[in-house]
């Protein structure tokens, strides 16, 4: 499947056609001079739009308002902030979250009502304001601002991450871009996750709303515990349409193609996001093969990637594959231990739940690779997911007990 | 309450009448020479006995061994190795965990049936038996013995934890005595805790089972998460009914005013544990007030107290209070973020869901305590829980990273 797209090389959000973006240093983060953290992604026309937002009942202002506005179903243009969340910050932070739409929509001359808004950062600090206004009048739009846009949008994670591919739909070339932000990763159900995707494809909301659902379930949800988001969790997907391609049908082929290509981007953007997780070294790819029901899998999979007790050992390259085994055991999934086959990477540890005599400084090697396969075989069906997670270091405690003050 | 309980100095799990225990270096732990790893619970009479197990899929070979055995309601020792889980150890862990219990029954003369056995350490690794075998000919049991005990069943936690209350039950004075292992406290929902209590009061085993049941809830599940626990959980109460007490009734003030000190002696042990957490330096006690319902203050006290981002900001001193709410809201209790007040100690800095100015300096003394006192007001309902867990430090992964091999 993944011959069938394009990498474009030095791809980012606006790579797909309509689309420009801009940031600019406001000050809202206090720490850094002249770092960026206010930016706009905007398109030329009126996209189709679809959204996913975070589940968690204590929900930023950005949240809020772009929850009122997703049932319009079109977007212009996106404003973006990092260094303050504007949560918990009551109904001032609502007004200052609709105001910053209103300076877009004003700077650009379109409609309030098709631009949205996200922030990520400290909570309970209100947004400084004065200079969010002076930060958005400097804005200045370019073609290949997507690249400024991905680095306006980063916080305690130093990378930015961007892509795009093409692919064909029919006989129209479309493509698919897009950046993402993300921080304290090593404990996935706390990050703040912000994704723009873009496609100059032609869909309808509803579609581009089932393939943003299915791209987010294989990515960022296979990266986090579902439900257990952080108060600003936002990915938004806009589609101009102006790759002219016949508008793609509900359950055709190429609504399967378009949603491949775009849970392609979302799983390097996901895996980018793990891999630049506070004080990661490395990256852990958890596959869950022969469960019961896809959701088994999926929770199997995540149990183990998101195990602190499997994190730690990864990082120390110590073999303790007891830790996987048990989190497979607490995860919910459906299990029978004695069928349970065990592997890092082509290293097999457990063989129908017995330990097999393997040689351990092998399986250290595989530990201590950038990316480490962890493949678990439940042998009860034929359901697999994948998830990712990072090792976990003496760094992240490091960056996160000094972040706010 | 607490006033009706006496604590005895020095008190232990032999504490009560019938009790006897010890312990040895059997050499099951290789690092750490002569350090105790083996040990002994015995009681002169048959117990009336409960437990609560592990709810892992993935059980040891001792904890289905214990839940062979619990419906016979009867008990006369308990053995408990520390250094090795027995856990993934198939067929062959099944039979050395029986053999424990068969040496032990045979040393004492004792039916196989009424004893119980316990493991924690690593997964994976068979029983070294011949050290075993002669571990436990060279325990010699003795009336303080206790205090060995809780040394024998450590392991990265090197803390022994014990206590003993007395109360008196009708005219009757009674005694509960126990004690805790527990490790890898920081994320307590991966923790292995063993625990064991003893009581002289004569009960029921139905009654044991409510009084442990309920104790086990406000103490060792409120520093974990409910199911999501290691293959090695186990805690058993031994009721030996020598304090000569009339037969305590169900349902009576006499059943409740066991619960209540059952509950003390668990809630000082799972304090202890906590704060015995690897890496650990302070005890947060997190209290959630004015819940809808008992389930959503567990609930939000839980996410609260396990909460990684929590535990960081607490270690570096942070009045980051935007993440106690954060965990609030992904907790699943309910919640309305505009009623909500938030206290560290006496210090307000939320009062229904708006910041309030407050005295950082005066915020980060509470948060370099030893025990940090969180509060949570959701003003919904009357419902209120109480849930520990500790800070987060460096140490924690050091340890973590190179514990099996």
């Amino acid at each position: 499947m993944a011959a069938k797209f394009q990498l474009i090389p030095g791809g980012t959000v606006t790579t797909p056609m309509g689309f420009s973006a801009g940031a600019a240093h406001a000050g809202i983060k206090t720490r850094g001079d002249r770092v960026l953290d206010l930016g706009i992604l905007y398109s030329e026309v009126s996209c189709a739009v679809a959204g996913v937002l975070t589940t968690n009942k204590v929900k930023a202002a950005p949240v809020v308002v772009c929850q009122e506005r997703l049932p319009v179903k079109k977007a212009r243009a996106i404003v973006v902030n990092s260094g303050c969340a504007n949560a918990c910050t009551s109904e001032q932070g609502l007004s200052d979250a609709k105001e910053m739409t209103s300076l877009v929509a004003k700077k650009l001359g379109i409609p309030v009502a098709e631009v949205f808004v996200a922030s990520t950062g400290v909570i309970g600090v209100p947004l400084p304001m004065t200079r969010v206004r002076t930060g958005i009048d400097r804005i200045v739009l370019s073609r290949d601002g997507g690249h400024q846009l991905a680095r306006a949008i980063l916080t305690t994670d130093t990378n930015p991450k961007q892509i795009a591919f093409s692919t064909k739909v029919g006989n129209t070339k479309i493509t698919v871009g897009g950046i993402a932000k993300g921080a304290g990763m090593i404990f996935p159900n706390m990050a703040t996750l912000l994704c723009f995707l873009t496609t100059d494809a032609k869909l309808d909301p509803r579609l581009a709303e089932w393939a943003l659902r299915g791209a987010v379930d294989a990515s960022f949800n296979m990266i986090s515990v579902d439900n257990d988001t952080s108060t600003n969790d936002t990915v938004l997907l806009m589609a101009s349409g102006l790759a002219g391609n016949q508008p793609i049908k509900d359950g055709s082929a190429e609504a399967e193609a378009f949603k491949a290509v775009l849970q392609e981007v979302c799983v390097y953007l996901a895996k980018r996001v793990v891999r630049g997780g506070e004080g990661a070294t490395r990256l852990i790819e958890v596959r869950v093969e022969g469960a019961a029901s896809e959701k088994d899998a999926r929770l199997a999979a995540r149990a183990v990637a998101s195990s602190s007790l499997v994190k730690s050992a990864i990082h120390g390259a110590d073999p303790n594959w007891g830790r996987i085994l048990a989190a497979v055991g607490r995860s919910g999934a459906e299990i029978d231990q004695s069928k349970v086959d065990l592997y890092m990477d082509e290293v097999n540890v457990l063989k129908a739940g017995c330990p097999v005599q393997f040689d351990v400084e092998k399986a250290r090697q595989v530990l201590k690779r950038e990316e480490v396969p962890v493949r678990v075989c439940l042998n009860l069906g034929g359901d697999t997911a994948v998830a990712w997670g990072c090792d976990l270091s003496a760094d992240y405690v490091a960056i996160n007990s000094a972040y706010a003050t």
